[in-house]
C-alpha cells in the first residue's frame, strides 16, 4: 500500500501553498536540487568531457526511459526521452504516415493540445502529398474511425476538462481498419495507470514537467510498438539516432529500436534533475494512487458543487472517465483564480472560463482538498459571485 | 583589451587539468552553479507555475538568443534558442528548400558534422520530391555552387581539421544564382568572430556547448536574415512558434520573425544556466579573442611540429583559414590521447587518427600549451613513437 504522507516529504512546497497545479508543473522534488548540484560540480566540473561516458550520460535517455515506461505500462526498451513532446509528436506522426502511405487522414480531436494539432499541420504542409488532419468532437472519435485513416492521434486526458479517452477501445477499433494510434500521454503519465502494452498502443508521447515533477523545460519521452520500432525510417534522423553515432558515418542509418528516435545531444542536466524526481515514483502503485486520485477529485467537486454556486462541473463526473484534474467553468473564472493564488491556492485557468485544478496524490491531500475549496467559497461570497447572474453554462465540454 | 587572466577566473578547471577539450565541451562557469540554484530553489521551488511569468522564463529563448546574437554579428531579434543543433538544421533547411521550391539540390562538402547531413538526408526523404543531397570536398564548394542549387549546407568550421570556410564569399557566390546558404557555427560561435549580418548569410545554427560553455545539452540557436524571417512557414509548427501560444486556437499561425523557430517548452534550467556562462562574455571583444586563439594555436603547432616527431598536422597551416582548434594526425594518436588524458591533458580523437585539441582563449594559457607539448613528447619517447615507421601521413584533409 503506498504510503502518500511519506511521498509528501519528498517535495518542496511553499509554506502556506495549496498547489493544485502539478497538471501544467509540478513542484521541485527534494532529490532534484541535490542531483543538479552533483551533475553540475561532481560531474561536468570534475569528469569534463570523459562524463559521457564515466558519468553514463550518453546512456540517460534509454535509462531514464525506461523508468517512466513502467509508469505507462511499457516494457523496458521500448521509451527514450529527448526534445519536447511537439517534436516527438512530429516524429511519432511521420513515422505512423510512413507505415500507412496509401491513406490520407490523420484523425484527431478537438480536445487535443493545439501543439499536436500545429504540428500535424506543419507535418502535413511539408509532405504536400493530399493528407488531410480530420478534427471531430470527443465524442465523434470511434465513429469516425474509418478505412481512410492512417493514424488516429489524441490526448489521453483532455488538458481543459480531464476527459478521458478509452485508449484501449478506440486503440482495438483503429486496428480493426488498419489504422495506427498515437497517445499523448501529457496528463496520463504520472497522473493514472496507463497500459501502453496492453491497449496495443502504437506510439505514445508525452511530458515530464507535469505530473512527473521533472522541472521546466523536462525532456519529453516517447514510445513505439515493439514490433513496429524497427520498421520506422526516422524523418528526424539525428546522429544521436544513428546505429554508431561515433563512427561518423556520411550516411544515416537508424539505430536499434526506440534508440533511432533519439536526435541530438540530450539535455543532460534537465534529465539528471528529471531522473532523481523519478525516485519517488519507486515506491507507489499506481492503481494506489489512482484510488487516492479519485478520492481527492470526488472530494472536491462535491465540496465546490456545495459551497459555491455559479462554478459548473466541466469535467466528467464519472470518475472512470475523467483524469487526475478537475475544472469548473466559471463566468468570472479569471478573476477568481487570481484571488485564489493571492491566497496560496494555486490552479489555472484556460480560455474562455475554464478554472482548472490539478489533483497529484503525491503531495495533495485531504486537508488541502478542504481548505481550497473554502477559500473559494469565501472569495466567491464576498465577490458577490454567488448572485444569480454569474450561474451560465460553460461553452468547453 | 579583453584580459584573459580574468576570464580564466570564472571558470572552474580541475587541479592538473590543461582542458583542450573546450571545442567538444565547455567547462563549468562558476556563475553557472549559482544559477543553476537559483532557478531550482528560488524560481521554480517557490514560484512554482508562476515562474513563467514571473521570473521571465517565457521569454528566454529570445533573450539568450540576443546575447548569442552580439558575438555572431546577427541583430538583436534575429536568434532564439531551443531544441539540438539537429533540429535546427532542420528547421533551417527545411525553410529553405520551401523558399526555392524549383531548385532540387542541397550542396555540403564531407566535412560538414554527421548530424546534419543526416538531418538533411531524413527531410529529404520524407519530402519525396526528387532533392539530392550533393557532398562534395570542401574545397570543391566553391566550384559547386550552380544555379540548380537550393541551398548551401557547410559548417564553417570543420570538426576534425579545424579548416575554415570564407562565409562571405561562399554566400556571395551563393546568391549570385539565387542558393541560399545554412552555415553551421558549432565550432565558430565563441571561437572567433562571426559576421552574419555582413556575410548576408540566409540562415544559421549553432549549439552553445562547446565554446559557449553552457553545459551538456544546452539549447542550440538559429539565425535567420530578418527580411527572409517572416516569409518562412516552419515545418516544426511548434505552439510556442504561434502568434498567440495561450490563445489555444485550433489552427498554427507563425509568430513574429525569428519567434516562430521556436517549438515546444524551453528547456528552463539548462536555458539558465547557458545564461550565467554568457556573463563572461561582456567583457570579451571578439577580435581581441582571434588574435589570442591564432597566438595559442601558433604556439603549439610550433611546439609539436619541433618535439614531436611523426605527428602532421591536418589543420590549415594559415592560421587565417584555420578555427580555434588545432589536429594532428598520428597512427597511435588514439593510444596517445588516452596518455595524454591520463596526465591530466585533455583533447580527443577522432577516427581514423585525428588527435584534436581546442584553444579556448577563455581559460587556455601560453603555460598550458607549453606544458601539454612537453607531456606528449615526453609521451612519444616513452612509448617509442619517435621511430620512423610512425611516421605517416592521414587521410583526413
Amino acid at each position: 500500500m503506498t504510503d502518500f504522507s511519506i511521498t509528501r516529504t519528498a517535495f518542496h512546497i511553499p509554506d502556506g501553498v495549496i498547489y493544485l497545479d502539478g497538471n501544467s508543473l509540478g513542484p521541485v522534488p527534494l532529490a532534484a536540487e541535490q542531483r543538479a548540484r552533483e551533475v553540475i560540480g561532481r560531474e561536468w566540473g570534475e569528469m569534463l568531457i570523459t562524463a559521457w561516458n564515466r558519468a553514463g550520460w550518453m546512456d540517460m535517455p534509454r535509462r531514464v526511459g525506461d523508468r517512466i515506461a513502467r509508469l505507462i505500462g511499457a516494457a523496458p526498451g521500448t521509451v527514450v526521452m529527448g526534445d519536447t513532446l511537439s517534436i516527438k509528436v512530429y516524429q511519432a506522426l511521420a513515422a505512423a504516415l510512413d507505415l500507412r502511405p496509401d491513406r490520407k487522414v490523420v484523425l484527431s480531436d478537438s480536445g487535443n493540445f493545439p501543439t499536436d494539432l500545429y504540428m500535424a499541420q506543419g507535418l502535413l504542409r511539408s509532405l504536400n502529398r493530399g493528407h488531410e488532419l480530420r478534427v471531430v468532437a470527443p465524442e465523434e472519435v470511434e465513429d469516425a474511425i474509418s478505412e481512410d485513416v492512417a493514424a488516429v492521434m489524441l490526448t489521453e486526458v483532455d488538458y481543459r476538462t480531464g476527459r478521458m479517452h478509452d485508449m484501449a477501445a478506440l486503440t482495438r477499433k483503429a486496428h480493426e481498419v488498419g489504422a495506427l494510434t498515437l497517445w499523448d500521454l501529457a496528463h496520463s503519465a504520472g497522473a493514472l495507470p496507463v497500459d501502453l502494452a496492453g491497449a496495443g498502443a502504437d506510439f505514445a508521447t508525452g511530458c515530464t514537467y507535469k505530473y512527473l515533477n521533472g522541472g521546466p523545460g523536462a525532456p519529453a519521452f516517447i514510445y513505439i510498438r515493439p514490433d513496429l520500432a524497427e520498421q520506422v525510417e526516422p524523418a528526424l534522423s539525428g546522429w544521436l539516432g544513428h546505429e554508431a553515432p561515433f563512427a561518423f558515418d556520411p550516411d544515416y542509418r537508424p539505430g536499434r529500436g526506440i534508440e533511432r528516435m533519439r536526435v541530438g545531444t540530450p539535455p543532460v542536466i534537465q534529465l539528471a534533475i528529471l531522473d532523481a524526481a523519478l525516485d519517488v515514483w519507486d515506491g507507489v502503485d499506481m492503481h494506489d494512487l489512482r484510488r487516492r486520485s479519485i478520492e481527492l477529485t470526488e472530494r472536491f467537486i462535491a465540496g465546490v458543487e456545495g459551497e459555491c454556486p455559479g462554478l459548473a462541473l466541466v469535467s466528467p463526473r464519472d470518475p472512470a472517465r475523467r483524469g487526475s484534474q478537475v475544472s469548473f467553468a466559471f463566468e468570472e473564472g479569471y478573476a477568481a483564480m487570481q484571488a485564489l493564488i493571492s491566497r496560496g491556492v494555486i490552479g489555472d485557468f484556460r480560455a474562455p472560463d475554464v478554472m482548472r485544478f490539478g489533483f497529484a496524490p503525491l503531495y495533495v491531500g485531504e486537508d488541502d482538498v478542504d481548505r481550497a475549496v473554502r477559500i473559494l467559497a469565501e472569495i466567491i461570497a464576498t465577490s458577490g459571485w454567488d448572485k444569480p447572474e454569474f450561474r451560465r453554462r460553460s461553452a468547453v465540454t
